[in-house]
């Protein structure tokens, strides 16, 4: 195993990790799989669509979003958005999202400063 | 589920994505594994030796890590530290954990921006 899989394969989990977090922070607006899909790979979050509609099935099943077919336009599309239960778990989870990432800046900070001396 | 059981879920799949990170920096310096158990939990990072011991070893035949029993001590100890090849993947990732960690901020205060309009 080279060095470059084994560092994708970190930040492979570390996306895994966030997911969730940043689905659910995005479906405060009505969006489509593949609007979800074009705004994660916008901010540098690749995904796959086979990898996100499992996940939109599994939190709507846990009530944290609710979906609605929308046949209005020309194609039919399944909108999937937040829901009060959902924005609850963003909230708290975007607060421990920022004490978790600022914890591990800290660490990792830490040790850079001690190689310095 | 409720929902501290989702959060806490969420918590812990970002916990093991940068478990690895965090064990590698810990690693600069020479230690056992009780050790950097309580290294991260000083750090509020959260492990279990059960959950800690196993990716020691795998890191350690992947290459990353070298281990030495440290026997002049009254209690034998296995001690850890970091190789060459785990250093150039530690800083490798913590170049990704810095660009992701941002991706991630700047995503989320967009969202909260756009709430406050």
């Amino acid at each position: 195993m080279n060095h470059d899989d084994i560092v994708s394969g970190l930040v492979q989990e570390l996306r895994r990790g966030t997911l969730i977090l940043l689905a659910l922070n995005c479906l405060q607006k009505p969006m489509y799989g593949y609007n979800l899909v074009k705004e994660l790979q916008n901010h540098s979050i690749p995904i796959e669509a086979n990898t996100l509609y499992p996940l939109m099935r599994r939190l709507e099943s846990q009530g944290l979003l609710k979906s609605e077919w929308e046949t209005s336009e020309s194609k039919p599309r399944k909108y999937y958005k937040i829901t009060e239960d959902g924005l609850i778990v963003l909230k708290k989870t975007t607060e421990q999202w920022k004490a978790f990432s600022n914890n591990v800046d800290k660490l990792l900070s830490e040790e850079e400063n001690k190689n310095d001396k």
